[in-house]
């Protein structure tokens, strides 16, 4: 039985492990340009969330680390700081930025849909617990997904979108791909 | 009374003008860089759309123009095409485009939060009217939103999301700043 | 996999085609005593809609054609008028009418479920674009359902609902029942 | 304090009378001529309904009594028969008819939105309570929203859905119009 | 095709017995020592209620009997009494009680996910028809919860929450313990 | 204005403080019998979590400590173990116990309305934090509810439901009884 796109399995073949997660108990690997690194414990990890509506995930940042700007298209998020200290922010759709630098217990919340970020400013190690309202969030990094989808965005596209020529594009689209190995 | 933070007449007061609108009928005036114009029909024009879900939007379109990469955060968007040809794309949170030519007549669905955009590449004008299954979907311009809210999205975030320099931050913000007047 | 009753691809197997639809772009064929058509972009005819909560229909009337009173058990209605002029109304649970010409370019909303119309009492063809809060909205129209419906609603209600004879049930019968080809 | 437009009273001034109500204890009285009368239970009458999504009703029906066709434009319905005996049934939306006889202790579902109707086709009293889904269903019955709305629904709207003469349209708005005292 | 983990049967093989149930016509058996017995007619029973969110119970009382204290975990009930006197109360997050004294007729609110119970104090049998905004609200009494569940909750948290010895929780556990046949 | 029943500043005076807040920071104070306190980041602490449907909570644990079976009526919750080790479950509504051993690190799914634990069997303090699907889920701890509420349940119910006499009610209310001061 599927409900909700996601297995449902028969009653007497759940068990305990289906409501349980231990991946999020180590920062994540960060190898990437940005500095940061997100790992969700989502319906996709838990199979026991499906149809409940609720996720957690676990962003880690580098000294210098940034979460870049993105939205999370079916949820709120409200991170709480395990470690560090983060200057982050969200902008309305009145385009104008709420920020605040928030450190190791603090909370912050960013409002469903909105384009958000956080930033380690500090020379330290950082990392959050984020919860959401949504059993799969969905994440879309902005830059990343104008410049590094498959296929294209159209360049003329971007460039007036930017403001920007042709050649500007191709330098963030050679930025931002993704690394080859 | 107020529902849902907009204003509910007593029903003895309620009229037909409540539920009427004819702010769509015209083409909206382009005097912006982009090209396009969109204007809304929810709960601010149409007090009885309140609580009800829905709404519309004109957009038009110059020759070339474009409505840059944005973001709904409340709602799906699905567009009849009314006049012109546009090109149509939306990108997932896996990162792939969705993008097809589309014409007078033709309908296009743009999925709740995720970011789309539509290019005029032909030499006449264009326009829409787009359906939300919102009383108040929202709208995130992404370029707008990264470089020109108020106060500013700190540099460091700008130079790292697009791994340009300050230099070609500031022209971008130049050039998407609001023109004075 | 199917969600919601209706089939949901694997992701590598989704195309633009998924979210695209061009069978509104033509009048529908008037070819009934009421003298319009509805032709419906929902769910049963754009997959990608699947979930989604949002669907079009266009609305076509010949001069003097009639969208006789109808409900759409699960969904508001909000039009944009394509062409034409309309005299629409709907009925509140008060039994109260609000009713208003509208012309091309204006927007006239119909609440949940409430009993609503739209004539043509003018001299040319007209059409409507309308938008509604599910992707899959479902119309029920009053008279058709009441006379027509299979097997028949008994007469004993009927005679009581309208307080009219029997003769006169079957004549409504009789008018309104499909033509046989 | 209003939620969703009822009032909410200060939590200290809450008693268990707001959770209460008598109003079903007797059958309505009937002095109509279709012989059956609805009463409802709902957030009107019982304020601590607010936001909780649920409510009751009451029907009698006089022998040969009818709860005409009608509609709940906000909710499903589930009746248990309390006394009697009755013919009940629904439209689909594909214009099938689903009834069925029902008597006392029977249950009976009216699925959101859909045309519906009891008849009382036995010689004794019968009484259903009925179950909904909203605090405040709403009830449009349909022969008297279209022939006793104020204003009314233009008479070429009303010939053409039925496809009978105005003065058969004028007869039937006389023997449904509410009677003068 | 499952909807909602329920089976979804082919449009053309559904009948009017999908929305039909009569298994709620008589009182149910009581043969356990609380005194009462629920009985439910919900999607489990009627699959015509599947996605419509609502159901019917009914709950029955031996002179003296209790429906003791549980919860509801999806849905706000709100019964009638059938027949008989009953006590009835639910306690708030503030931890107020909220109660009453019911008699045929009467109509109380248990508001949704919160501890409630029924007592029948008089010396007749009584009977109540419940309805829940839920196709499926569940049930979870409190007692039974936490004193016979399969594994057992472990005896200090037990001792803990009630603040009473090992013997005291053994006490309990053997009462309340299903009877073996 | 008031939306669902918190105060809505007027945009102009919304600031990033409301959508912050720091009261987690801390191990909350144990000075209870149970050995744990729960501390809330709702929408009574952080406005701009109005109408978006999700919060946090810390919990801390004693070594011993007990968060005692409990409901939150309106929402899922999943936690992430900050430090120690916690012996935790769920019971179902078909009375199947679902525990577990996690420690820091670990994740663990409460689903909705479902009675709940969490033991600190170790020797050391133990936290977490949890995140929920409301921005006001609400609790109901068990025997606290049915033991000390306002005004009390009475005897009858309590003696029949855990199968014990007056005395043992009364030496249970005494033990659970807020402590004066």
């Amino acid at each position: 039985i599927k409900v909700n796109g996601f297995p449902c399995k028969d009653e007497a073949n759940v068990t305990e492990a289906d409501f349980f997660y231990s991946g999020l108990a180590n920062p994540g690997v960060i190898n990437n340009s940005v500095g940061s690194v997100a790992t969700g414990a989502n319906v996709e990890k838990i199979s026991g969330l499906n149809t409940l509506g609720v996720s957690l995930a676990r962003i880690d940042y580098a000294p210098g680390g940034l979460n870049p700007p993105h939205t999370h298209p079916r949820a709120t998020e409200i991170i709480f700081v395990l470690d560090g200290e983060l200057d982050v922010g969200f902008i309305t759709t009145s385009n104008k930025l709420f920020s605040k630098s928030v450190k190791k217990g603090d909370i912050f919340v960013f409002p469903r849909g909105l384009v958000h970020f956080q930033k380690n400013n500090g020379d330290k190690s950082a990392s959050v617990i984020a919860g959401f309202n949504s059993q799969l969030p969905g994440t879309q990094s902005i830059a990343v997904t104008l410049f590094t989808s498959t296929p294209a965005v159209p360049d003329n596209v971007l460039t007036k979108t930017f403001q920007i020529g042709t050649k500007e594009v191709d330098k963030i689209k050679n930025k931002l791909a993704p690394k080859k190995t």
